[in-house]
């Protein structure tokens, strides 16, 4: 069983995430220093609503979208409580704050985060992550993406990062493809203080197999609140430096164009797989927001191969699979022999 | 019940779809006048194959794909056998052709084709259609593609098409965008002579509704393949005309733009909605030959509105929604007044 959330948890968990939502915009156009976000707040006839936030054709970003939404609902789709069967017959509660961003230059990766609150009579839960999709990678940007994503977890507690790694890798993953959508990070979902942290689908993974050597680390409402907060706010200094190591590189138009195909893998993901998108489209979700993810531009190529040795091929040999990027060893070496380390 | 096909029924099927991708081939080769299609056979290891053709940067054509497959197994996946009961436990054969073109030209509308037959014990039917996507349309296009496959269809029985024209327009539906995907055309599955014509899930539709009127058509193997053979070798008389009379339509950036955010919603349908390319990605088919399907450039733009009484705000208005193409005068002249008739 799980305990009672605190009495203000929704104002409190809304707060945090309208709070993510401003701070992560500000350092965005801050970086990006030429295009600002510009706002739509839009209602949910069935109740609340939320605060989209897009900023296009900037130095930096193509397109970066980040969605604040605040929902809530007398009663809960089938699908979740079947799931969920505690929640029937209790209004329910969401809120959560979402942003991809695509930047023009295919050495700056795609990235992806998410952060959310679900309440629903005794039940409630915390979820989220953020995970990184390079074109162009370097072992150094996945290390410190990854190490700053380590760091945040490990102030709550020491084996959370275990779990949400391998938990990332298997559910960015495009089975079609046979490929990690990119580099991957942290996810988490249902996170409600109870029994092991891993609480998803994949009872063969690894993010399973760790969870229960782990056990039971007793996480309370507190303790997954700062989580989220930590977390969210680690999103800026895990990827404002790859940016600005990044940015001022030239880029030719075959890598563009390679970008823009790898982009088309990140649709495929969106639509095909990713379990939100999907639910949202189905229904009757704000299509404009939940599509906001996909890229402003796209390619598809039938057949194509990259070239033997290529940088292009090293993307799909390399960081399209999980990998241990913060203490691999051999994959420095690899990495520093193919100058694509730092 | 159904009759047993007759005993060359498969070798039958596989030639007439064989020969409908070759024809095809030729009659777009010939249109484009520039480029030809590149041929890939693969081999599926469960059993059977595929001959998959491409044509990219052509004079008339972006991408037009055109595939042929043959495929066989020991066991059906369970989604079938809980549809079809009987099959249970027999092994399968299943052919097919399908085929999406995408024009360079914004006035010359995205096209898709296919057309499948499916044996397993005593289980068989036919399926299959072809509807039209337009960007820019004109009335006079859509009456031309559907009055060309209402008389195809009209060889075999004078009702059927009443069924598939609505059925049609209810598969290629956008639910999360309500639209139609494009002006429709013909649409029909699990066709195996049995009781009514509708036999799809869509029991408030008018697809069923008609089909219920109507009543069995008692439409044997014979029939049903030609009507595969008539509504396949429709394709190219209801669609070259087109071609020929928008191919040497000047179009700005603007057009282009706009067709390349229109084929945004082909993607979201195909990924989204489109049971046989979601089954395909989830039960390891041949995912290039799947993906063919997907624009070579497509994009995305968040909160676009098109302006008002513009061209593109004509497409939402009027061609995204089922009409009656080739009866209703009202739109006859609702199109005339807006010069978009012919």
């Amino acid at each position: 069983m799980t305990k009672e959330p605190p009495k203000n948890s929704r104002k409190k968990t809304k707060q945090l995430l309208l709070n993510l939502q401003e701070n992560i915009c500000e350092g965005l156009e801050a970086i990006d220093g030429q295009e600002k976000f510009h706002e739509e707040s839009w209602i949910r006839p069935e109740g609340g609503g939320g605060r989209s936030r897009v900023l296009k054709n900037g130095n930096v970003f193509e397109q970066a979208g980040v969605n604040f939404s605040e929902v809530h609902g007398k009663r809960l789709p089938e699908s979740i409580i079947s799931q969920r069967p505690e929640a029937k017959g209790h209004e329910w509660f969401a809120t959560g704050t979402s942003m991809v961003l695509h930047p023009n230059n295919p050495f700056i990766p795609t990235v992806h985060l998410n952060y959310r609150y679900f309440e629903a009579g005794p039940v409630w839960w915390f979820g989220g992550g953020a995970d990184l999709t390079p074109f162009y990678p370097f072992l150094s940007d996945a290390k410190h993406f990854h190490k700053t994503h380590l760091e945040a977890c490990n102030k709550i507690n020491n084996n959370l990062h275990k779990v949400f790694k391998p938990w990332c890798d298997e559910y960015f993953y495009l089975k079609h493809r046979q490929e990690s959508r990119g580099i991957g990070g942290i996810f988490y979902d249902y996170q409600d203080g109870s029994g092991n942290i891993y609480k998803g689908d994949n009872k063969n993974g690894n993010a399973n197999k760790i969870s229960n050597m782990i056990g039971n680390l007793n996480l309370e409402w507190d303790d997954l609140y700062q989580l989220a907060e930590n977390c969210g706010n680690a999103f800026l200094p895990a990827y404002i430096p790859i940016i600005q190591k990044r940015m001022n590189y030239s880029f030719t138009k075959a890598e563009r164009d390679f970008q823009l195909y790898r982009r088309g893998r990140y649709v495929e993901f969106n639509l095909v797989w990713d379990r939100g998108t999907i639910f949202g489209l189905q229904t009757n979700g704000r299509t404009e927001s939940i599509l906001m993810s996909l890229p402003p531009l796209a390619k598809w190529e039938y057949g194509f191969k990259a070239k033997e040795n290529s940088r292009e091929e090293l993307l799909t040999k390399i960081f399209t699979k999980p990998q241990d990027w913060i203490n691999d060893k051999d994959l420095e070496k690899i990495c520093k022999e193919k100058n694509i380390f730092d």
